[in-house]
């Protein structure tokens, strides 16, 4: 009802303005309100603000982040912009925030912030309520804990806010600090780390590089954006397309092409070999029409329960509920449940031919002997596909690559080619000197 | 090197162990080691302990969990046990953990801890902090922030422990807090909590009920887990299974197949509309036996196609990139992917045929025709897979069910059997006069 924009109106609205009219709404906004907006922003979005920004008012913005995050929005940055971007940092920050550049995006130094509320053995509680009061104010990013180094900045325990206010003010830090606390080595990845915050429910863990020297802090509410994060990846691969790695509706048109085109082509060079695989029982086919009618069947029975086990299989090694060591474990279950899936739709498949030879007489004289080259064929592609999808994970885990590579559409058409083959062997098995 | 069990190797080696075994290795831990690794065990193993352990021992274990995890902890325990369990806390506890009982698990109210540090609002920073010194001895739990609650217990503002920490100790706390918080209501679905969450990045957030009364916080510890598992789900779906709710590894065989068989039945019925739609073509394939070679190469890159579109558009919906209101926005992106994808493996196609053709001779005088069928059908099935697979989470969504459900093998079952018609239609008009 009124013609100001308020906070809560922007976020709502924020997803559908264009650059232009970020930048305006966020020169509407009173200052505070406008940088807590800006706080909360994906680093995307901080960052298309910043570069598109009067180089005057670049500074007030920039400073207003933590260093880490600082890091992360010069990675966002078009290579060109960043040069100038560090420029407007103090010295202490630029250093800062060159250190951190020098991490890979998804290693645990590149997620950490260099800040930290470092203390001495020897302090007293008293003492370190009064150090803690001056960071508190200084640093706008929570405190939870504080680290407690050696003369050559070695980690000796951690201690938490909470905990200090608890003690004695006259007790050392030494004396209630916790000591071997869980550590991140430097180099960690990402997706480990967010496992680490997973196993251990801290809200801050320290980063340490080799020596055990103390680096900086990774938060829980980053791991929060790696978990989602890596989903969206191993999502977007289990269905076939490169990750994306940024918001669906924010990739231009020519990048969504290159990154579905890829994979789409490699599948179809591999479903060229059904056409090759076909054409070696093009005489069967001739023979026996009615073979031909039961092969989309048969091969997508196959990609689906591939596609079940792959995905799952998948999952259960991103979580870290199975290792390669298990292969065995898993060889053996997914085999039972191949064989039972597929006498389940072994037996529909016999209803559905046997109803239908009843009422419509579809399959001629040999009816018993289609039906049962079917049911013997989609026992043995279900298995066999089963079988398949949960062993590429491991076969891809253990060559290096990723196992999310075995995405639905790769095992459904591995599955394919083998599944043509299987189909056709046991019609000529079944069906010689009748049909064939 | 010793024969002690310490809590690191007992970490490591925990997924290996069965009760019986994890029962023995906790009694052999020192008491504060074997408390810790209990409180960072998953409820899951939390409830195996306790519901497995002697009944004097049961009691212990169970009142070092925040009551909101004890909630959690009975959810997992088998129903029968509930009671029991229930009956060994103390009335206070007992009391609260019923009333978060009533809460279904995925929602914010089944989240959240009943136990926060309650303020005045005219309380001054200094009697807040003595305040917070008994409240932090008795709570295990992180003190991140306090509430200032009216005398309705309505939520008038938060303040984090850091600012009441860098706050003059005279000032009032009305004039320290932050008004107007976020706060979550208490029945919103965790998976919405969770975008909050990522939206604010605060470590806590209040629950409060439809009159604006406070309940109980949320922290963002238990995000992370939500968020871990609500992609679960969601890839699990999207793989064509139930989600499985439990490990891979911890779900029991009958259960396994259960949830897999449902929707692989459910698959094979769609399917079984490919043997009806190919028994209508059966003389145009008997004609033209170099028809049915393609089949499978059509129908699974139109598959492809679907579940490249159908994964994207849904993980773009969980992410809350893209709303029900971008389906325009989406079919227009889709259109022109799946036009621009489906030229692309026209000219694969066409190559391919054209090498085979002048090598093999394997498609015969009228082979100029069939490539053009061939390349024809890819178009139209690659555009028709993209577009059923990227409306399928629209339509799912918009009749209330969950868009994950439009899964990679169900967008491909739909596709084939439109895939095989729109074949068999284009080969008709093509061959019309040639080979049919």
């Amino acid at each position: 009802m009124t013609d100001t924009i308020t906070h809560d109106d922007l976020v709502e609205a924020w997803p559908l303005l264009d650059t232009t009219e970020r930048l305006q709404a966020v020169a509407l906004l009173p200052r505070p309100e406008a940088e807590d907006l800006f706080l909360t922003l994906p680093t995307r979005d901080q960052a298309e603000l910043v570069v598109n920004m009067e180089p005057a008012e670049r500074r007030m913005w920039l400073r207003l982040l933590a260093p880490d995050d600082v890091a992360d929005l010069l990675q966002e940055a078009p290579a060109e912009d960043r040069a100038a971007l560090l420029g407007l940092l103090d010295p202490a920050t630029r250093g800062e925030v060159t250190g951190l550049l020098a991490y890979a995006e998804d290693q645990a130094g590149g997620l950490m912030n260099p800040h930290y509320a470092r203390l001495r053995p020897e302090m007293s509680v008293a003492e370190v309520l009064a150090y803690l009061h001056r960071f508190a104010r200084e640093h706008s990013d929570g405190v939870y804990y504080a680290y407690v180094l050696d003369a050559d900045l070695r980690l000796l325990g951690t201690v938490s806010f909470r905990e200090l206010f608890a003690a004695d003010p006259l007790q050392r830090v030494r004396d209630v600090m916790r000591p071997d606390p869980v550590t991140v080595p430097e180099n960690l990845d990402q997706e480990e780390v967010s496992k680490l915050f997973a196993a251990h429910h801290f809200l801050a863990l320290p980063v340490v590089d080799a020596l055990g020297r103390m680096k900086g802090v990774v938060t829980i509410d980053d791991v929060v954006d790696v978990v989602r994060e890596e989903a969206t990846e191993d999502i977007q691969k289990i269905g076939g397309t490169e990750a994306l790695g940024a918001p669906y509706l924010a990739v231009g048109f020519p990048s969504m092409i290159r990154k579905r085109a890829g994979w789409l082509s490699a599948l179809f060079l591999g479903e060229l070999l059904t056409a090759t695989a076909m054409g070696r029982y093009e005489d069967e086919i001739a023979r026996a029409v009615v073979l031909a009618l039961f092969v989309p069947l048969i091969i997508s029975s196959g990609g689906n329960s591939g596609s079940q086990a792959t995905t799952l299989v998948i999952r259960a090694m991103a979580l870290g509920e199975v290792g390669l060591r298990d292969w065995w474990r898993v060889i053996r279950r997914e085999l039972a449940s191949g064989l039972v899936l597929g006498c389940i739709l072994a037996v529909i498949g016999l209803v559905r031919i046997l109803v239908w030879q009843s009422v419509f007489h579809a399959y001629g004289t040999h009816y018993a002997l289609v039906a049962a080259t079917v049911g013997l064929s989609l026992i043995g592609v279900v298995t066999f596909g089963t079988l398949a999808g949960s062993m590429l994970p491991f076969v891809l885990r253990r060559l290096g690559f990723d196992p999310a590579s075995a995405s639905a559409p790769f095992v459904a058409t591995l599955v394919d080619v083998t599944g043509l083959v299987i189909y056709f062997t046991v019609a000529s098995v079944v069906l010689r000197g009748t049909l064939l």
